[in-house]
């Protein structure tokens, strides 16, 4: 029996987005294969409300992540870090050499302004990254905030990492002063696994130029090179399939509306709070939780592992806390094209089978 | 109206193998997920002849191209090139700062035994990359006569690009010493573009322990440690589409019967060649013909884009010459489900465009 996600990615996939990608080959170096891609782009842009190029990587989010700081590090980066997402692009930095330090908060603590504009001030860093939404303790960090103080720091390139976020809240990546802001197709997009998209502001371009030592497949300033020289295409083959499956959803999102479709995040948001609040605990601090999922502090020490069994049994699945959260914490996603129908099916099998 | 692809990939692709591409998603942390890879692994060890391990990874061919240069390079690594892919994998060593050598030949030739021979006495290298089957020239490398004297050379990781010929004709990996095969799905294994696979020996596993400043998403090493720390699963989100169509179609493959597989591969290049041979000439060394495609000299000067055209007008496609073969060469691949069929109409087709 299949069963529906609940988990923060991969998301449940709509079965006419999951079609698409049935959708038989072109050339990669055909006029439609740039058509296909100069659509996405167009219609990406409008998502991450920005002017700038857009760059789409056949790779999970990680592969994106990884070319941002290796590309536009020239001096030192800051990785501000609020769970393992953040702790990740730590280890992307170091395991290529790039120099960077950690500024890592208690888990479901965010990543105060304060703090970034103090490590700023040091004037040692030309590069920072910034989870917007970690999925390992379920905060949303608070962007506009942070925006503010960059202003100061013109010089810094700011990179965020938006892979489980983007298309289920407002990230206005020009107005916040964003030059990469980096997402992911399973996760609040609504699509299968396999190709992730980023914004590049000329910022992070001319940053890239001064940096050697880029690698290739993962070197963003070759994605963004080549789409100028080639009309929109890839460097070496890029997955037709999540392209074809991405232009169609794209398509949905807005027509959804973007606004309706954040509106739509929130309110699911809002119900696995209240339940959440009525039977155990809201795990990060309430003033920082995300609305693209919820992580539960598990206060009645239920066996998260038997509750997902048994809701397997019944066609869901939820998500274990993550790492040094497993058992004390569990996950509700309520992202991408899940309905306020599902929100309260999964709820309803929830209590059934805790016996609330 | 839909071209049947006859490119040297993205191939045309079943539509029961597309179909798979439309599969409801699962976790990517389950034991489905770990089920799946772990089939994979083990049909693809077939078809590689090998018993070493299998690392799948969300990339194209380029990505494990550029992962193992840059993950199994402690001295200096040898890169042999017989034409664009090979010099890609230049790019990529020099690009990651790995110290390289480029030994080209003149297109159309192949890399010796002889050449392999007296790079490798020098005893700078403990790397070497060879390109199996080069695209860009139509031309199959001699691998068994390189094998006999790699044999000399048991400290060199041996890394072979087996991405347009993998599946359509043999490479017996383990007898031939290659370290590391790398493929892609979207060649002769008849596939979407999306995924690439690669063998790796333990010499090449306790190599890559030597060098420090691996990456992360593209290093081989963290792939294969996650294979076995987790029980076959990919450290970051994989393209679940194309592990369950890549599952499919290689459960396909092996009903076909692997040698029987090969010989039709066979079967259609000796037909594109004889026909190649009436009306213009062979571009690569005839000894050394490629298997899954067939670069033609233009001897007639043709014009090779109105020829593509008008093919697409009826259904099909090919290709032109690459890089700086473009207009020089034409190419027709033969690959991965194409029948003979396939061939014998996109060959009178062409008859009839060009009045033979």
């Amino acid at each position: 029996m299949h069963k529906k996600l609940f988990i923060p990615g991969p998301v449940e996939v709509r079965p006419d987005v999951l079609e698409k990608m049935a959708t038989p080959m072109i050339g990669h170096r055909s006029k439609d294969a740039s058509a296909l891609q100069r659509r996405i782009s167009d219609k990406l842009r409008q998502l991450f409300y920005t002017k700038e190029e857009i760059l789409l990587s056949t790779t999970s989010g990680s592969g994106l992540m990884e070319g941002a700081v290796r590309s536009c590090t020239a001096k030192r980066a800051a990785i501000f870090s609020v769970g393992a997402f953040g702790n990740r692009w730590y280890d992307m930095a170091k395991s290529n050499n790039v120099p960077a330090d950690l500024f890592e908060v208690e888990w479901g603590k965010p990543t105060t302004p304060e703090l970034v504009d103090e490590v700023l001030s040091t004037g040692k860093y030309d590069l920072i990254t910034i989870t917007h939404n970690e999925t390992s303790t379920g905060l949303m960090n608070p962007v506009e905030e942070i925006a503010e103080v960059m202003k100061k720091y013109p010089e810094v390139v700011y990179c965020l990492d938006t892979v489980s976020s983007m298309g289920g809240t407002k990230i206005e990546v020009d107005k916040l002063g964003v030059d990469i802001c980096i997402t992911s197709s399973q996760k609040a997009l609504g699509l299968p696994p396999g190709i992730a998209a980023c914004s590049m502001s000329q910022k992070a371009v001319e940053r890239a130029k001064q940096v050697p030592n880029r690698g290739l497949y993962l070197d963003l300033l070759s994605l963004y090179e080549y789409i100028q020289k080639k009309d929109y295409q890839y460097p070496s083959t890029p997955s037709l399939s999540h392209m074809y499956a991405l232009d169609y959803q794209l398509d949905r999102i807005l027509e959804e509306g973007i606004e309706n479709r954040f509106k739509r995040h929130k309110e699911m948001a809002e119900v696995v709070r209240a339940w959440a609040r009525e039977h155990f605990e809201i795990f990060p601090d309430e003033r920082y939780m995300s609305n693209t999922l919820t992580n539960i502090k598990n206060t009645r020490n239920i066996d998260v592992a038997d509750l997902n069994k048994k809701l397997g049994e019944r066609g869901f699945q939820i998500s274990n806390g993550y790492g040094k959260l497993k058992d004390k914490t569990f996950r509700i996603a309520h992202m991408a094209d899940c309905t306020m129908e599902d929100i309260h099916d999964v709820l309803k099998n929830i209590d059934e089978i805790l016996g609330f």
